[in-house]
C-alpha cells in the first residue's frame, strides 16, 4: 500500500507564515537569482552560468552556418572549476564557473515553474522563455548537453563520471523542465530534456558496447522516474533504474576512470556495494538522500521488497544514529559526509542546507512508501530548522553549512571550524543551496498533502486547500494553522457527505499523545501508523486540533559524546538556540536550572511573530586562584553562580541579527 | 644576571625514577634506533638514512678513484619523501626517506654522545666511530653535507630552503658532533661539522653575492651558538645571528623560493615578521621554539635587550594562553601549529612530543638568561608529562602526538582525529620524535642544575651528585629525591665551608607555597625569584625539603571554552588521567564530586611504584523517554547517578595497557 504527492497546481497554500516565505522566494530571492546567473550583481561572485549556454549556443550556431555539425575542439583539461581573473576577462567562448555550473540555471527554472504554477506572473514567464531558448540552442543536434563539454571538447564527454557531473545535470535539466512543462504547458525545455535523456539513455547500460557506469552525484535517477511519470515513456524508468542496479557492482566503475581509487571501498559515492545490501547511510550527505530518493521512487514503481527493506534501514540508519536535532545531517566537512554513527559534533558540523532538503525529498518518499507519520516528523523537522535557517529573513544571504554551535573567533581561526559561517553569505561560487532552498519552498505544495484513491493525509499542518474527488465528487478541504506559532489547527471539509473520502490526520511525534480533538464526534475515527483516518463524512465538517506545543527538554542518546550534560529546547517542531544577543557571550557558561521552567514571551524582532522562550539558569564559572608560572590554569575552588534568565530563540532565525555566539545545547544542573 | 647550564660530565645521576628511564634509552632505545638507521628491523619503516650516507659516499669514492671532484647529477626533483616499492627495491645510488632523513643519524650520534659520557660504552663508541666513518665519508671536499642533494643534484642545493631542511641537517650534524666529542674527545665528526658551517657561512649573510636566506626548520641557531661556545669562532656566532636578525625582514625570503606565497603573512615558519617584534608564539610548534631557544642564546650572548624582550613575551604567550596543562604545546595538527589564544582542543590536540621538548630547551634558555623558578616550573611540567607520555614504558613504542582526551573510535573513524593514536607506534617514516626523547633523556644532567661564579641552582630534584669549583675548592653537592612520588628531597653539601659557595635551591610552583625546609637554620636563607638561596656554609650540611604533593584539582581559565566545567587533578608536577582500563567506558559520564576527595594508592602495575588517585565520583545519565520518529532524542526527565570511584594515574603512563578510552579532564559536580 503506497500514497502518491498532490500535484502542486492542486494545493493553494494559504498560511500566514509560509506565505511570507513563499513571497518572498517569488519576489526577492528568484529574481536575485537571475541576475547571478546573468553574472549582474558585483558583489556576489559571478555564476557564468547563462555565458556558458551562450558560449555553446554560439558555437553551435557557426557550426550550423558553415553547414556542418559542430565539432568541439579536442578536449584541454581546465580543472573542475575556472574562474577568469575577473568578470572582464572571461571570454565569450570559454567556459567558466564549476563543472555543475548548468544546473544553476536548471534549478532556478524549476523553481520558477513551481511559482507560476501557482503564483502567474507573465513578466517572469517572458524571461524564462527566453532563457530556455539560450538553454536550448546549446544543445547538440545529438542531445547532448553539458555546456563543459561542448565548449572544452567532446572527445572526453562520459569519460568521468565521477567528478564531472554531467549525469547530475541531467538530472536537473529533467526537474527543471518538468515543472516549467507542468506550470505553463511549455514543452520546449521539456523536449531538449528527453533528448537529452534520449541520448544518455542510448549510451549507458549493461549491453556491450554502451558505458557501465552511473553518476559520481546522483539525482538523475528520481529525475528520470519523475521524466517516466509524466511521459510514460519506458526508456526513462529503464535507465533509472539501470543506474541505481548498477550502482556499487564490484569492481567499482569509477576504479577504471580514476585507478587511485583501486581497492578502497568508495563510500563517498555510495559505491561501495550495491544499494539493496547497503544499510548504513554513508559518503557524501547530498548525495546519499538523493540517491534514496531514487531508490524509495523505484521500489515505489516496482514493488521491489528488497529495495524498499534497504531504503528503510538506511532511513533507520540516519534518523537513529546520524540526525542531528535539527534536522540536520552530514556531521562533517570532510568530504561534506555522513560522519560514523553518534558522531554529531556541535561546533564542526557540516549540516549542508541541501542535504536537510535532500533528507526532505527522501522523507516525503518513505512515506509514499510505507506510509506513517514518522516520515513526515522527520520531514517537518528538517524543515522547520535546518532548511529554513539556510535563509535569511531577507532572503538575501544563505546558510551552506549549519552548525548547532559557534564561536565567531574560532570560526576564523580555526581552520577545523572556517567551513562554519558566523553569518549567512550573500552567494557561493559553489552555489547549491542557495537555489535549492528556493525550489523546495516554491514546491511546499507538494509536501502538504498525499493522497490514495479515497484517502487525503495531512503530512504538514500548513495553511491551504485542495480539491479530491472521490467517486466523482469533489471534496475540499481547507485547513488553518497556527504553527509554527501555536498548535491549533482547523480543518474543514466540504463536499465529502455520502462519499468514501477519509481524511488521515498526522498527530506529530512531538505532541507526544497530547492533542485535543473536537469536531470529529460524528465521523469513524481510527489511529494507525500516526494517524487519524476520519471516515463517514455525512455533512461538512470542521474538525480542530490543538496539539500541546508546552516546549520540551530533549537530550541526545548517550552514545553522543558531545551532548553529555546538555539538553535542546523544542517547542512542536521548533528546535531552539541560544544567542550571544539575547544572553552575552560565553553561553558555555550558563546551565538551565531543573526542575526546568520555561516560559514563553512572543515577539516581533524578527519581522513576524515569533516565541521566545525565557528559561531559568545559571552562569557558572569555576573560581579559583591562578597557579604561579602560568595563568592558564588556577586551583579548583569551587563553583560561583548567578542567577541569569536564558532566552531562546527559534533555530531557524539564528544569525539574523549581526555575529555572535550561538548554541543549540545549553549544559544543565543535576 | 644570567646562569649557564653544567656540562653533563660534571653531572651524575643517581634518581631511581630516571636512572631507570635512561637506562631503557641505554639498554634498549638506542640499539633499538641503530637497527632502525639500517632498515634492519622488519615491522618498522624503513629509515634509509645510512643508506643514503653510504650512497653518497659511494658517489664521492668514485669520483675520486676517477681523479676527479664529485659531480652530482643534474637535479632532479623526486619529492619531499621518496620510498621505494619494498626495502629489497631500493637501489644503491639513489636518495630515499625524507629529505631530512639525515638528521636522523645526527640525533642518535647526539644521543650516544651524552650517554658515553656518562656510560662509556666501547662496543657502542665502536660502532659509533665507524657509522661517522661513513657519515664523514658522504661529505663533498668543499665541506657540504646532505645527501639529499648530493645524490639527486647539487645544482640545486640551497635553492629550496623553506622545505628542504639543508640548514636544519647542519644544525643536527652540529647538535650530534659536539655531544660525541665532548663525550669522546674525538673529533672527526666534530670537523665535518665545521667545515659544513663553514661552507654555509661563505654562502650566507648580507653581503652581495651571498644567499640572504635563513633556514625553513629552525635549529641551526642554537646549534651554531654552541659550535661557538666550544671553538670560539666568531664565525659560527655571526652566522647564527644572521639567520636569526634576517628572520622575517620583509619582502619574506620565502616568497622567493614559492611565489604562491606572495603577499600571506608566514606564520607557519616565524617569518612574519623580523624576531624582535614579534609577540605571539604562531606557526609549527617545534620550528617556533626551536627559534626561541635560539632566539634566548643570542640574547644571553649579545644581551640584546630587545631579544630578551622578544624571547619574554614569547615565552609568556605560550604559558599565559597556548599552553596544555601538560606541558604540551600546538593545539592543531594543521600545520603541527600553535592555535589562538585560549584554544586548546583535547581530543584533537596536536601536543607533539618534539614540540614539548623544543618547550624544555626554550625554558632552560630562559632560566639562564633570566634566572626565575618559573622557567624551571615549565620545564619540569613538560618533562614529566608529555615528555615522558611520549615514550611507552618498554622503550619501544612512541606517542608523536599527545592528545588529552582519547576515544579510540573516534581516532579511527573520525578524519579530525586520524593523527591520534590510541597507543604508541613502533616507529614513524618521519621519526623525530622517539631520537628526540632519546636526546633528551641522554642529555639530562644538562637540566638538572645551573650556576653562575659561586651559586649552584637545583631545578629539577632529581637524584644526582655535582662538584662546583667555588674560589679554588671544590664543593661536591649530592640530591636524593622521591620524586614523582613522594616530595621528600634531601640535599647534602660538603667542602663548602669557607667558600662563598650559595645554593638555589627551587620551590616548586606545585607547593603552592606549602613546604618545609630543615638543616638550613645555620644558613643564611633569602627567597626570591622562586629560590631559596642558601649562603653561609660553615659546615657540611644537609637540607631537607618537605614539598607538599597533595593532590591539587586544577581547572582552565575560563576563556579555554573545551575545558569549561571539568577539571584536571595534578599531584606535584605529575597530571593525573583517566583510563578506560580504570574506570570502564563513556569516561564523560563522570562526575568529580565535590568537595573533592581523593585518596592515594601506591600501585606496582606499571612495573616501578607509581600513585594512582581515587576520587569520589558519580556516574551520570540524562534519563528520559525516547522521542518517536527517532531513538537519538528523548525527553529529559532528570539525571540518574551512581556513586563511583574515579582512578586516576599518571598521564606519562597512559596507553600501557592496550587500547581505551582516556581523558585528562573530568567533569565535575557543582
Amino acid at each position: 500500500m503506497s500514497i502518491r504527492p498532490l500535484d502542486i497546481k492542486r494545493v493553494t497554500i494559504t498560511d500566514g507564515f509560509w506565505s511570507a516565505k513563499r513571497a518572498l522566494v517569488r519576489k526577492e530571492v528568484i529574481p536575485y537569482q537571475w541576475e547571478i546567473l546573468n553574472d549582474r550583481i558585483p558583489e556576489a561572485e559571478a555564476s557564468y552560468c547563462m555565458h556558458n549556454f551562450k558560449a555553446a549556443a554560439a558555437l553551435n550556431k557557426r557550426a550550423v552556418e558553415q553547414g556542418s555539425a559542430y565539432e568541439a575542439p579536442k578536449f584541454t583539461y581546465r580543472g573542475f572549476a575556472v574562474f577568469p581573473e575577473t568578470r572582464e576577462d572571461a571570454k565569450d567562448d570559454e567556459f567558466y564557473g564549476f563543472v555543475f555550473q548548468d544546473s544553476d540555471f536548471y534549478k532556478w527554472i524549476e523553481a520558477v515553474g513551481y511559482t507560476l504554477a501557482t503564483n502567474p506572473d507573465s513578466l517572469l514567464e517572458e524571461t524564462a522563455d527566453k532563457a530556455i531558448d539560450i538553454v536550448c540552442a546549446a544543445q547538440l543536434p545529438n542531445g547532448y548537453l553539458d555546456t563543459y563539454y561542448i565548449i572544452n571538447g567532446m572527445d572526453r564527454s562520459f569519460t568521468d563520471l565521477r567528478d564531472h557531473h554531467e549525469l547530475y545535470c541531467l538530472g536537473h535539466l529533467i526537474e527543471g523542465a518538468v515543472a516549467y512543462y507542468e506550470a505553463t504547458g511549455k514543452d520546449k525545455l521539456l523536449n531538449a530534456a528527453k533528448r537529452y535523456a534520449d541520448y544518455v539513455s542510448d549510451k549507458f547500460g549493461t549491453e556491450e558496447g554502451k558505458i557501465h557506469g552511473y553518476p559520481g552525484h546522483e539525482i538523475t535517477e528520481m529525475a528520470l522516474f519523475r521524466l517516466y511519470d509524466l511521459t510514460h515513456e519506458e526508456r526513462y524508468r529503464k535507465l533509472a533504474e539501470y543506474f541505481i542496479d548498477e550502482r556499487g557492482k564490484s569492481p567499482n566503475y569509477f576504479e577504471g576512470e580514476h585507478p587511485d581509487m583501486k581497492g578502497k571501498p568508495d563510500y563517498y559515492h555510495q559505491a561501495h556495494m550495491p544499494v539493496r545490501q547497503q544499510t548504513e547511510a554513508v559518503g557524501h550527505a547530498v548525495r546519499a538522500v538523493y540517491l534514496y530518493s531514487g531508490m524509495a521512487d523505484m521500489a515505489l514503481k516496482s514493488g521491489d521488497a528488497s529495495l524498499k527493506s534497504a531504503c528503510q534501514k538506511l532511513w533507520n540508519s540516519i534518523v537513529n544514529t546520524k540526525l542531528y536535532i535539527t534536522g540536520g545531517i552530514g556531521a562533517t566537512h570532510l568530504g561534506e559526509s555522513f560522519s560514523f554513527p553518534y558522531d554529531l559534533p556541535n561546533d564542526t558540523a557540516y549540516s549542508e542546507t541541501c542535504a536537510a532538503i535532500g533528507l526532505v525529498f527522501f522523507a516525503r518518499r518513505m512515506l509514499c512508501l510505507d506510509p506513517d507519520s514518522k516520515y513526515a516528523d522527520i520531514m517537518e523537522l528538517a524543515l522547520y530548522n535546518t532548511v529554513l535557517a539556510g535563509m535569511a529573513l531577507d532572503g538575501k544571504s544563505f546558510f551552506y553549512v549549519n552548525p548547532l554551535e559557534v564561536i565567531p573567533e574560532a570560526c576564523e581561526k580555526d581552520e577545523r571550524k572556517m567551513h562554519i559561517k558566523p553569518v549567512r553569505q550573500k552567494w557561493f561560487g559553489c552555489a547549491c543551496c542557495p537555489p535549492n532552498i528556493t525550489r523546495l519552498i516554491s514546491s511546499l505544495g507538494q509536501y502538504i498533502f498525499a493522497e490514495d484513491q479515497n484517502t487525503l493525509y495531512t503530512n504538514l499542518y500548513i495553511g491551504s486547500e485542495t480539491v479530491k474527488n472521490v467517486g466523482g465528487k469533489n471534496v475540499k478541504v481547507s485547513v488553518m494553522s497556527g504553527l509554527p506559532n501555536s498548535g491549533n489547527v482547523s480543518i474543514s471539509v466540504t463536499g465529502a457527505a455520502g462519499t468514501d473520502f477519509v481524511l488521515a490526520l498526522r498527530l506529530p511525534a512531538w505532541t507526544a499523545g497530547n492533542y485535543k480533538v473536537t469536531g470529529a464526534d460524528d465521523l469513524i475515527t481510527e489511529i494507525r501508523n500516526g494517524y487519524i483516518f476520519c471516515s463517514g463524512f455525512a455533512a461538512d465538517t470542521c474538525i480542530c486540533l490543538e496539539f500541546d506545543m508546552t516546549a520540551k527538554v530533549i537530550a541526545a542518546d548517550e552514545k553522543v559524546s558531545e551532548d553529555a550534560g546538555k539538553v535542546a529546547i523544542m517547542r512542536g517542531p521548533v528546535v531552539y538556540c541560544a544567542e550571544e544577543a539575547d544572553n552575552g557571550p560565553a553561553l558555555r557558561e550558563i546551565r538551565i536550572k531543573t526542575p526546568v521552567n520555561i516560559t514563553e514571551n512572543v515577539t516581533d524582532e524578527f519581522g513576524a511573530e515569533a516565541i521566545k522562550l525565557v528559561v531559568k539558569a545559571s552562569r557558572v564559572k569555576m573560581e579559583g586562584s591562578k597557579i604561579p608560572s602560568t595563568s592558564l590554569y588556577k586551583t579548583f575552588e569551587g563553583f560561583s553562580s548567578e542567577d541569569v534568565y536564558l532566552t531562546l530563540i527559534p533555530y531557524h532565525l539564528w544569525a539574523n541579527r549581526g555575529e555572535g555566539e550561538m548554541s543549540v545545547y545549553v549544559g544543565v544542573e543535576w
